[in-house]
């Protein structure tokens, strides 16, 4: 991908409901590829802490399993952490996502993979928060800034696995 | 009390709202009592399992902190586990529930005692959902039931701290 494609590639973050946050993101690389990125710890590693250091301290990835990452950023060390609702290979996972800072404010995400057919995947994650102040709270968290740090991340983490 | 009244010291609940469940009982009991009976672990698992065993596996009482309970029934053992996200005491404490049944299914649950000035404390427990859907299958599920047998068990706990 070149550098000004790159640049524009940022996730489409809606929000559909009160309670709801929308983000969309399409990868050039296959479903299986990114399906890696999500469920292999090493990989997952590599982007999710948006190149800070991530220390996954459970990684129970089934239903009713549990989740804990500690990101180790220039400001401290921030948890986060939830548990599986559903795992589905390689397109689906449902999760509770809860960051120490705000512990009892859980969101529920639905991330879906989806197989563009062309080599390419879109990234789906629809969270749901109990209220709209949380899920604003959320959006003025510097949520859209981290979140397309990951994914560019993510893009490289994709590309060396091709 | 006599067997009369107790048979009619049933819980209030009522659907204030479509994500949320409000259940109020009164007790007769002062509020550091019932605040002793929802805090001390001993005490909490006599009542809290309706009468089955309780194994109390977390029980970190403090913002942030885990707590987790194994009720040991005739059908098998049922986890439940959340978060405590405020713990103000004699009157107040927020947790979120999850029952291992329905893993990433939260419940935010927020208990408030109050002291009725005449020796009696009147537990108010306000639940939010994700959704409606949650919400009306927690009503389906013998959750009344099970709440009746936990509080008649609460009366038992409050009337030997006496």
């Amino acid at each position: 991908m070149s550098a000004a494609t790159q640049a524009s590639n940022k996730a489409k973050i809606t929000t559909p409901a009160d309670r709801e946050i929308h983000i969309e993101r399409i990868f050039d690389a296959p479903r299986d590829a990114v399906w890696r990125a999500f469920t292999e710890p090493d990989l997952l590693a590599q982007w999710w802490g948006r190149g800070n250091k991530l220390v996954i301290e459970k990684f129970e990835l089934e239903r009713g399993g549990h989740w804990r990452f500690v990101e180790h950023s220039a400001d401290g060390a921030h948890g986060f952490e939830g548990r599986y609702r559903e795992v589905t290979a390689p397109e689906r996972v449902v999760q509770t996502f809860e960051w120490d800072g705000m512990p009892g404010h859980v969101v529920v995400e639905h991330v879906t993979l989806e197989d563009l057919g062309d080599g390419r995947t879109r990234i789906v994650n629809v969270s749901l928060f109990h209220t709209t102040e949380e899920r604003d709270g959320m959006l003025h968290s510097g949520m859209e800034q981290g979140l397309n740090e990951s994914y560019a991340a993510l893009d490289k983490v994709l590309a060396e696995l091709m």
